[in-house]
């Protein structure tokens, strides 16, 4: 049953991925190819899905989601692609295949990475228009692109990106690593459960609801990350590990340990599904994901 | 009278400039700094004055416009710090001051520049929430947003630059330098004389005046820009010059000369100023504007 549901938003948002990218000139093709290679490199597309599933949770047509759940795997894409480049993180396999910029060159990655973020918006904005006839609606759908823009921004991904460089190979208080994963990782988790909830109009307690659920697994998602970059599969991974340590970056594995960070991991597995477990099986496909993604090898 | 004008506008501008970017937290400082940096960097503010300008134009109070304005000066500033990087035009200097790279080592000038594009649209976007009781001003500001997006994306700024750097060391047809010009410099010029004629929900007639208007001066800037490359005063500019000959840049002087080259300019100067001329004294500083933007010299 989850994993059908699982699937089905996953297939859905494939199948539509690249519908809102605006229609490239044949004189920038290669930004087209370039933001295409990135975009259609697998990965478990756990944004837009969460976003369909809150819509889908509040009551709304998904089909009505989609430049939203586009949008924020655009914005999730540019991050990767940003994040591996020489001056980033310095890493050239990403999901088994090589980084944007080992294909198309450093400046052609920073520039699909840009494309990419600007097209997240103009989807959205685009969508926006269909909507000038229903002002209700409308409203719904500035909310939902705010958030996301929230979530993408200053005070979210780019904050926590910009934090994580800074404490690479100093010793971090308990509060900056929680503020680096917190940021960069469930910020735009986030930022994806609440639109989903926005873009349906949906009811207060169930945003607040996956407000808080977005915040718990958003950063138990981030340690295992973190674990599975120490004791994780790279074959599996389709990426190298250790690169953390080699950074000395600042993650809870490398301050705490691993069975503090297991724990913590736990703590928040389950502090979501009991955010969720109130609405009985309407909730249950959240409840899964909380449990899938603690224990996941990928 | 323009003078006055054009000072009225770019101070405001310049007045609230940083107030639309987020409240940064303390954990990333340097973002902001490195943001801050490049913004109070100086410049013309030509995007954000039009914009302005544009907005009072078709009957609108500019102040209702500001966050629309610093938000194409954000992404102009974004566009700036992308370029200037090493493995894009690798400037060492901007505006007489180090380029933000230099400053702030390439990571945070990524960073920088993907934090001002994100904190262009989330400013856009909060502003929208305050015209929630007014569905007519909320959709003018909707569409000026969505232009403003269209101008940075990938069928406007961004597929400019990619054709810009696919262009080098090639010989390019006539066609193919006017789309990296009308793609890289035009658009988001157009985007800005147009957003602010739609965040005054401005007559046809004028938007579609300006739309042409803003056209024909953002192809007339970038190729008084490229002959001040060539025969500018690098001192008096701020910046080094002959970089388009050095990186074989599709630039107008490279491929007709510097004669033919002036010759498109004032023919696009005049093509501005016969535009904004059917609206007499109110499209006055717009005709100014044009003529200053051909005989600048830096």
């Amino acid at each position: 049953m989850f994993n059908e549901d699982y699937l089905r938003y996953k297939e859905l948002v494939e199948r539509h991925l690249t519908d809102f990218l605006p229609e490239i000139d044949q004189q920038s093709a290669t930004l087209y190819d370039a933001m295409k290679y990135s975009l259609t490199s697998g990965g478990k597309r756990i944004r837009p899905v969460l976003l369909l599933a809150a819509c889908e949770f509040c009551g709304c047509d998904i089909n009505q989601a989609l430049p939203y759940a586009a949008a924020v795997e655009y914005i999730h894409t540019y991050s990767l692609i940003h994040d591996d480049l020489p001056s980033m993180d310095d890493d050239e396999m990403r999901r088994g295949k090589p980084t944007n910029h080992m294909v198309f060159g450093e400046d052609m990655a920073i520039l699909a990475g840009d494309g990419l973020l600007s097209s997240a918006f103009e989807a959205m904005m685009k969508d926006m228009l269909l909507y000038f006839d229903n002002p209700d609606r409308l409203k719904c759908r500035v909310r939902a692109a705010y958030e996301i823009a929230k979530g993408a921004g200053c005070k979210g991904m780019v904050a926590g990106q910009v934090a994580d460089i800074e404490s690479q190979g100093k010793h971090c208080a308990r509060e900056y690593i929680e503020y680096i994963h917190l940021n960069k990782t469930a910020a735009l988790i986030v930022s994806s459960v609440k639109a989903g909830a926005y873009l349906a109009c949906g009811e207060q307690d169930r945003l607040k609801a996956l407000a808080s659920y977005g915040e718990a697994i958003g950063l138990g998602f981030q340690i295992a990350d973190d674990l599975l970059d120490i004791y994780g599969d790279s074959a599996a991974m389709g990426k190298s590990t250790g690169k953390d340590d080699a950074h000395k970056k600042c993650t809870f594995p490398a301050i705490y340990g691993a069975e503090e960070s297991r724990q913590r991991l736990t703590d928040l597995t389950n502090k979501a599904i009991e955010l969720m477990e109130p609405f009985y099986d309407e909730g249950e496909f959240f409840v899964t994901i909380a449990k899938r993604l603690a224990e996941r090898n990928k």
